[in-house]
């Protein structure tokens, strides 16, 4: 018999965090591709335009003008998904028929005055002062809300409608689906085995060192086991953290430290501004903030679309939306990957 | 206190079948679109392209030459994601670390030997011809693999690689995601209520009609209560039916009118060659395929991305991928838009 080899032969992995299963098919990466290449973009952002609504001094859609504001700038989305009073829809009248109220909030973090700058761009001292604003507005929402949901769509790709330097924020009166499968698996496991899900895993991972892309002193960043996007990654504080305002001023300063690396990484894999989504996911809030959210570990996902080159990206498409999700290469050859990418910028290197 | 308006009110709604919450927001159609938008795709597909490896009498990547079929074609896929004959992992060291063995075979099927045609193009044999196909790959896979997924990505925008009309076929030995869930919730529905959780769901949207898109003598077409993507969709049989080679010749004729009916609205719903992913789910197949099945009922979903032109799409991005999938418009909205739709297509009705 053949022996395993994960890079050769197809086999599905388990999700733990999520409860959900992968098909890892690695040889799958020598098929040729014809499908749809997306346009590369030129970097023609203007650092200033008075008519871009996340610019400082522009008027936006309900003709508030923002501040000229020099750091990060929090505001309420003009567009919000989910606002603080809306009516319940009442009692459902079948069991495949349910309905339940949702509230909530939605707002807008600009992270930095300028337009043509990305987080990687930025010095270390900014992406810290975005995540002091994450801290705090996670302190602020989730004195009412059960979640704060702070995330980033980084490029067209990812329907980011504007270029400016920015993250969402939607705090809901429900926790949200995902949110509700990693409480019910941290929950579980927890109860089983006497502690933090993801703090085991990162001290696993730590061990097997062969999906570790960064560490730092407070940090480490990698390609999870369960991986589904090519190149996604799990950012996890080093200590047992529930919340992001949680952290020490040492541990923001060794995260904003950490998150220019790998977003540094990210470019310079395909010499592009590399898209993603991104996101926090911490101990539920609100009025049950105080009960016992030990088994929650702090954690950042990072799901890039990215495959083979700037312009030609993973599909999550038939097979992965009606059956289960599919990845190209493993994650081992993700993390060496990006493990063997410099920690200085491709376009900063270039001058 | 106002009174609750689906269309105005943003609440979230249960997937009783895949276990899932939606977050619905109708109000978010106001905001303006600034973000990407997709290249309109002309239709300059030739007829017949001899280096095109789907066309009949063309050579694929393996060296074999197509037949020079007239009707459907299956053949293997060159670059399958599963493979007949890939060693196990072998047994995990550890409950985070989990891996399986998985084996199967990826099948493609041209529906057509024009690439120039698409399904709503075709004749009603013709896509009756298809769904034959269908039926007999499912009865020869499903003889041996537990799961036979028949999915179809159609349009650049779906990731599909290649304009000649077809769909493909992955078979597993292991039951996917998706239809893991499927087959939980069914199971629970059918031990609670006494019946099948689709044909209760199928016959109550009879009643209330407003999710309703078609009908048929043997089949319906409407917009679950639960959608995600905008106009998504959700096609059953009327009868108790657990697999597609069950259907009769009749439901087999009527299944291919009411297809086209529903394709013909999707194109002329923004004039456009509709882009989608699609497939179906039928009761598990395989050595366990004689045990009891009958909570399942065969269905197909659809999920079509474009949200509000042939070149506006919806994203599911950061808040639907870290949190929970969020929709813009009400499914009761989208199913009145498309009842409204003709049911010829609008490019034979230009002639
Ligand atoms: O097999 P294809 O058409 O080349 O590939 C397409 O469908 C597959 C199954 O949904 C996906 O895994 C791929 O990402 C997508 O590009
Ligand atoms: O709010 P935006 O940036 O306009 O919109 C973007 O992010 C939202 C949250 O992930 C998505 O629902 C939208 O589909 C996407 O286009």
């Amino acid at each position: 018999a053949t022996a395993f080899r994960a890079s050769e032969h197809q086999h599905i992995r388990y999700n733990p965090l999520q409860d959900e299963w992968v098909l890892v098919s690695a040889h799958r990466m020598k098929r040729p591709w014809q499908g749809q290449v997306e346009p590369l973009l030129l970097n023609t952002v203007p650092r200033h335009d008075p008519h871009n609504p996340l610019c400082p001094g522009a008027t936006r859609a309900n003709g508030e003008v923002n501040p000229h504001y020099d750091g990060t700038f929090l505001f309420d989305n003009d567009f919000p998904a989910l606002q603080p009073d809306a009516p319940s829809p009442g009692p459902s009248d079948h069991p495949l028929f349910q309905a339940e109220a949702a509230r909530g909030v939605c707002k807008v973090m600009c992270f930095h005055p300028w337009s043509d700058v990305t987080l990687p761009l930025m010095s270390v001292p900014e992406i810290r002062a975005v995540i002091d604003a994450w801290a705090s507005v996670t302190e602020e929402l989730g004195a009412q809300y059960p979640w704060v949901q702070i995330f980033e769509n980084k490029g067209a790709m990812m329907g980011c409608s504007n270029p400016h330097p920015h993250c969402q924020v939607w705090a809901s009166s429900f926790l949200p689906d995902v949110a509700q499968r990693e409480e019910r698996s941290q929950r579980a496991y927890q109860s089983q085995h006497g502690e933090p899900l993801l703090m085991e895993y990162g001290h696993q991972e730590l061990l097997r060192k062969e999906r570790l892309v960064l560490t730092s002193e407070h940090w480490l960043v990698l390609v999870p086991f369960w991986a589904v996007w090519p190149f996604q990654t799990l950012l996890l504080p080093r200590r047992h953290v529930r919340r992001l305002p949680e952290l020490t001023p040492t541990e923001r300063d060794d995260l904003a430290s950490i998150m220019k690396k790998l977003l540094t990484k990210y470019d310079n894999l395909f010499e592009t501004s590399f898209p993603y989504s991104m996101g926090w996911h911490g101990a539920p809030t609100g009025s049950e903030a105080g009960a016992n959210w030990d088994h929650w570990q702090l954690h950042a996902h990072y799901y890039p679309p990215l495959l083979r080159s700037a312009t030609v990206r993973k599909f999550m498409v038939g097979y992965e939306m009606l059956a289960q999700a599919q990845r190209d290469l493993t994650p081992e050859q993700a993390a060496e990957r990006l493990r063997a990418l410099p920690e200085v910028h491709y376009c900063l290197g270039q001058k």
